[in-house]
């Protein structure tokens, strides 16, 4: 059984001897992203942001993002260091339209040994789609609907190309859109509602203290103390270059199956810091 | 020996019994991304986007992006697999800082089998930094002068942490600050001048064209007529949902050793795209 919040708390747990590990049996989250033009720069990945940030809300430890080419290889390579690495969850944007080079659907075919095939509910779906708006199927269309077998698809409310569910031994993998309006949508609709289903039903509590007049490296032990005496993860962002004016952003994070219990970890924590960066001079904006 | 465009281009010179094996011995770059906040979508990945067009417009091929929390050994394991992978370039972000989440000093010396030591020359940089302002010498600045054994140190003339520049088998390894404007500037300053020494000397020519009016189920046979009879690669970028109306962006890539020669590969795709897209009734927006 794998801790769900292994990284992040393990410090701070192993120090305390206060260990949740079996209590939420491993929720490793991994993002997969597909397209040349994330890896080229044309394009800014902010699917992998939203996505993040919605895995880490709902309870699951995003543990790596992977991006890669359109390349049925490289794909299926990503999915299978995601199943191997025991994600719980796996979530792919992109690689699903009728173009030839949206791949995505075989290159998940291929990391999970099955064949690609017509999928009939799939099929119903683009053919409504195409029918409404008085377009013959051709077979760029059709292509759309041909999923690696024993996958569900997910409907598309905005865009033609469903997603792709599937169960694979104990990993839940979630194939999207890349089109941002489509993913989310998708994500919110269908997505969602099964991740908080199997998820670890734990509270996620932050906060951000900014800090003023102190460089980061003089507030590194102080965060070392803060988190020897809580159980919070602190993470500093420094704003500007200890050249210029220092500031600092101090990120307050804690998690906890109860959701006054992180609150209250965050507002010590947050009380702490700020009582010892006073101390040296220097200034918060919380 | 790998051909620098393998998968971009494959299809094409497949097709055309064209190949530019062996001309360019393998020029893959791989871009590691470190820090949690990444991963819990707190903060967009700009610098990627950054990098991956760099690199590209230096005529590397991006091949993987991979995003990995602050821990050593998932650090470690990121720069291993791109090793691994045949990676000429690879280049990581964030985790240089004072601070105890700042490892990838340490998960570089992993990856590598070396230990990690007292850089002379980095703790040069990091004294005098510190001596201009003024601030002693702390466990925590000193921590920023710790480098893999066999380190080039990298100066960082906006913050404090010095970049890493390793060369490993036949890998050249930089390891470069998170904040945007310091991996920048010693990105441009020291990378760069580095990646174009050893680089391919490739021209990468670019054009977007604006289609209004038509789906991009209807313009994907197009695309792969284009690209069967010309050098280029297309991706379609579809800007709203096929529901509304129709607006696709087609975005045109060549890379030649001649940049005269991309120029017009770009060119005559782009023409051949517009006369088949104009036929269907579409509008071009270039």
């Amino acid at each position: 059984m794998k801790n769900p919040l292994r990284n992040i708390y393990s410090h701070v747990f192993f120090k305390y001897g206060v260990s949740i590990m079996g209590l939420a049996g491993g929720y490793d989250a991994w993002i997969i992203t597909i397209g040349n033009e994330i890896l080229i720069g044309k394009i800014i990945n902010t699917n992998f942001a939203w996505l993040g940030r919605k895995l880490t809300l709902l309870g699951y430890k995003v543990r790596r993002g992977m991006i890669v080419p359109d390349d049925i290889n490289e794909i299926a390579n990503a999915f299978i260091c995601a199943m191997r690495a025991g994600a719980k969850v796996i979530i792919s944007t992109g690689g699903l339209g009728p173009t030839f080079d949206d791949k995505t659907a075989e290159g998940l075919a291929t990391a999970l040994g099955v064949e690609l095939e017509l999928n009939k509910k799939a099929f119903e779906m683009v053919k409504k789609k195409y029918k409404e708006k008085n377009l013959e199927l051709t077979e760029h269309r059709i292509k759309m609907a041909k999923l690696p077998r024993g996958a569900i698809p997910i409907p598309n409310a905005i865009g033609t190309a469903p997603g792709i569910y599937i169960i694979h031994d104990n990993t839940h993998i979630f194939a999207l859109p890349g089109v941002p309006k489509e993913m989310m949508t998708m994500f919110e609709d269908y997505v969602e509602p099964i991740l908080r289903e199997i998820g670890p039903k734990l509270f996620f509590i932050e906060k951000s203290i900014i800090t003023r007049g102190i460089p980061e490296s003089t507030i590194a032990p102080i965060i070392d103390k803060v988190m020897r005496e809580s159980r919070v993860y602190i993470k500093s962002h420094p704003k500007t270059s200890e050249r210029g004016e220092y500031i600092v952003e101090l990120h307050i994070t804690a998690s906890s199956m109860r959701k006054e219990d992180a609150e209250k970890e965050v507002k010590n924590a947050s009380r702490m810091l700020v009582k010892e960066i006073k101390k040296l001079g220097g200034t918060i904006k919380e």
